[in-house]
């Protein structure tokens, strides 16, 4: 007698890094951020729908590990999130993520998958969907200070989004800078390596700063800042860590995810408790302004928020859907044919094994 | 050429509900149970050692989904868990659970489970540690109330660690009750099916209430409750849900596991937020009293605390070291060669796949 095979309802769809980076690679990498951006515009527009609990953070004298839960009314996400810096030392990853999207009506997981590169897309989407309501209209030039893991991801974001035709390129590290002209040589970039940060700046529409593991470092001063600029701040995204003089912030419009999580997180956190931001839901709507004039600076302040995160869940789901290949199927929820019955299932396993 | 493979620090071991039942049956229900309690009393007895986080809820109309994270020094723990009463009515299970294990040194996941089967093997491992310390010393009888998902393995439990010969099975459910007797035919137990809770508290020194899916219910009154009688009060688990009549509890000392989730949650919700309890760690710890003597009511008030399913998931992990055929690898984590070079990593894995 063999046991029973679980039926459908046990199996949730799982997308493997493998996999991931094939759903990447064959729906292309630009057709992927640009479907991102609409899904997270999609949900920034309907941002009262969502239950938007802060992130439920474990700290350790190593690190932290997060988990960042939202739900609208049809469905819950989260994503597990660790951050810690000395890693690499190690040779682990700095930050790995992965994530799961159920269904609010009855609680089961609909998807299980990687979220280290998904986070690195759904990034770049939400800076380059945040730059199509802030940047100036003719933008075509974007200096990026910070050639990290981040870096490729924003380049090919800002080009599929905004029209970004030339990137210029600084890092503390020649070597972070080499990698990232190597990677986007075949991108349709015009891409430029810069010796320092004010060369970088020189003749970008788009300020993009994503350095890592620095503490209060300023990689960008007020000097290097002149008028009519977009600054896309991503690197200042935890308490202690920021990239930005406050001087910038100063002269700046601030446009934020979340104010509550930005004012603990973001290059805010310099800034006093009622410093004016303005949420990009709002901007996105038409409640709020985005860019008003030709001079003036722009600055969105990054941190990363649970919606974009339950947007991207979202668009995984809806693309594995269509293309089931990019995801395997994981035995992980029980499902005795009589919900009373759990026991009987065990056992009953232990019956067919032996058979 | 082909893509590097992932390294192994790339995948994280996961035990799926199939490999979760082959487990329990290969090394035997009685000495998992009994290897869950020691590890459940060995983290009771290091309780200041954890970080205590409530529960995070994400509520709707139809049930709830919950993360219960919590940690120590050296690991992470998270479980996933929703709640949906009216699921059964369209073949899903009311309770599905997963849970991971994480390095708090590196942020790595160390441990992805299925968790329905665990959770039920750890509520009852839980309930008979309790009742080793707890219960007339010379109890050979149980009678329960409610023969649900929970009941075999509340028997098993409290007869693998509290020497228990004898169970007294009924639910308003005549089929609940035979599903039980036939499940337990070949236990060792001998099992008594009564037609009424009267009938089925008669003689039993343990008293454990395990029914579901009732608002308020009443299924124990005091009269049914003699002197020296140890209660392992199982269903009572969330707002809304009791199972005891208040008298009882104002004649019984009061066992919890953490105050602040069973003033909300557990039977004692139904009382003045100063009514008095005893937290077991204390017990365990010989810091508070356990059963003084052989005329005193004792009660667990069980709702199922964090730090339980914790000790579960340490065991599965330290289970699957030793017999690795009881899981299998995912490749959940992003491994690139160069931390830095992410975009690097799926980028060859796009020339990698057109070779």
């Amino acid at each position: 007698m063999s046991h029973p095979a679980p039926s459908d309802l046990a199996f949730v769809p799982f997308v493997s890094v493998d996999n991931m980076m094939r759903l990447v690679n064959t729906l292309g990498i630009e057709n992927v951020i640009r479907d991102l951006a609409s899904y997270i515009e999609a949900d920034f527009l309907r941002w009262e729908e969502f239950d938007k609990t802060p992130r439920v953070a474990s700290h350790s004298a190593e690190g932290v590990i997060e988990l960042m839960p939202t739900a609208d009314a049809e469905r819950y996400g989260f994503k597990y999130v660790n951050g810690h810096p000395k890693n690499t030392r190690q040779g682990f990853q700095t930050v790995t993520a992965f994530g799961v999207l159920a269904d609010v009506g009855n609680g089961y997981p609909l998807l299980l998958t990687e979220m280290t590169v998904l986070t690195a897309l759904r990034t770049a989407a939400t800076s380059a969907l945040v730059g199509k309501y802030l940047a100036p209209q003719n933008a075509r030039a974007m200096a990026m200070i910070g050639n990290g893991a981040q870096c490729e991801f924003q380049a090919l974001a800002f080009k599929a989004i905004c029209g970004i035709e030339n990137v210029r390129l600084y890092d503390v590290d020649p070597a972070a800078t080499a990698k990232a002209v190597r990677n986007l040589r075949s991108s349709g970039l015009k891409v430029t390596a810069c010796d320092s940060s004010m060369e970088c700046v020189e003749g970008a529409q788009i300020i993009t700063t994503c350095t890592a593991d620095k503490q209060y470092a300023t990689i960008l001063t007020d000097n290097m800042v002149g008028s009519g600029i977009h600054i896309n701040a991503i690197g200042g995204d935890c308490p202690g860590k920021t990239e930005l003089h406050r001087d910038i912030l100063s002269r700046s419009d601030v446009f934020v995810e979340y104010p509550p999580q930005t004012r603990i997180e973001g290059e805010i956190q310099q800034m006093p408790d009622d410093f004016a931001v303005t949420e990009l839901w709002q901007v996105m709507r038409g409640e709020a302004h985005g860019r008003r004039s030709d001079d003036q600076i722009t600055l969105f302040d990054s941190v990363g928020f649970a919606i974009e995160d339950f947007s991207a869940l979202r668009f995984i789901h809806n693309t594995i859907a269509r293309h089931p290949a990019f995801s395997e199927q994981l035995d992980m929820l029980a499902d005795p044919d009589d919900p009373r019955d759990l026991f009987g299932m065990v056992e009953r396993r232990r019956v067919g094994e032996a058979a």
